[in-house]
């Protein structure tokens, strides 16, 4: 069902001091930037491979980031599998009792299709589910 | 620098529950299993693309993963970069002055080089740089 390694996302407390110190310290370049109003964030994208680094700069305290950020302090918020089909990786879970966050794909950045998955359900970590668009 | 995300690397209270649980729910098969002693932890990947997914089990209390699991729960322990040479990426970071935990390249699983870099110079992400054996 897992394609690839979509990206990793990574809270971060400053987006443009983070930004910085990616491109300094690991010699990658930004590629896409996109601020994803209904999920609060700004993001921006380093390419790795097929897979993307992603900082996640919080748009406010009352975001999931902004909790994040609040609660754990920076640190990688997410990680994302790029599937072929969103809808189907949902009901193969839901087939298998997994608690879902988003019970239907909802459009993410760069016009992907995407749904998150319960960190209860997948030993604390939070799986975002990517469809790539065809 | 970087060429791949290499690994995420996943710290987990049950290995062999977690590993039955990624078969199951995200359609994955592990296709490497390595008890690597100096690091005090029993690893499984599943391949996602060009890439992994590494869960890692403790062997003991008195371990790094062993000590998260502890503080910090279950949960996203690493993120692993692939390399093409672990030696001049420590060399380009130390020349930044980023601080490292591992000052020369020392020998991972999979017969890997690789190096941690200290999590307080990456926004709280402990990063790890890997390179393949050639």
């Amino acid at each position: 069902m897992i394609l690839d390694i979509d990206h990793v996302g990574i809270a971060v407390d400053d987006l443009e001091g983070s930004v910085e110190r990616y491109r300094r310290t690991l010699g990658v370049e930004p590629s896409h930037r996109e601020r994803v109003e209904d999920q609060g964030v700004e993001e921006v994208l380093f390419p790795a491979g097929a897979s993307f680094i992603q900082l996640l700069g919080s748009l406010g305290a009352d975001t999931p980031v902004g909790r994040f950020l609040a609660t754990r302090g920076p640190g990688v918020h997410h990680v994302a599998y790029r599937v072929d089909d969103v809808a189907a990786s949902l009901a193969r879970l839901r087939g298998e009792g997994v608690r879902l966050v988003d019970e239907v794909p909802r459009r993410g950045s760069r016009d992907t299709l995407i749904a998150f998955v319960h960190p209860k359900e997948m030993g604390g970590v939070l799986i975002e589910l990517v469809q790539i668009a065809g």
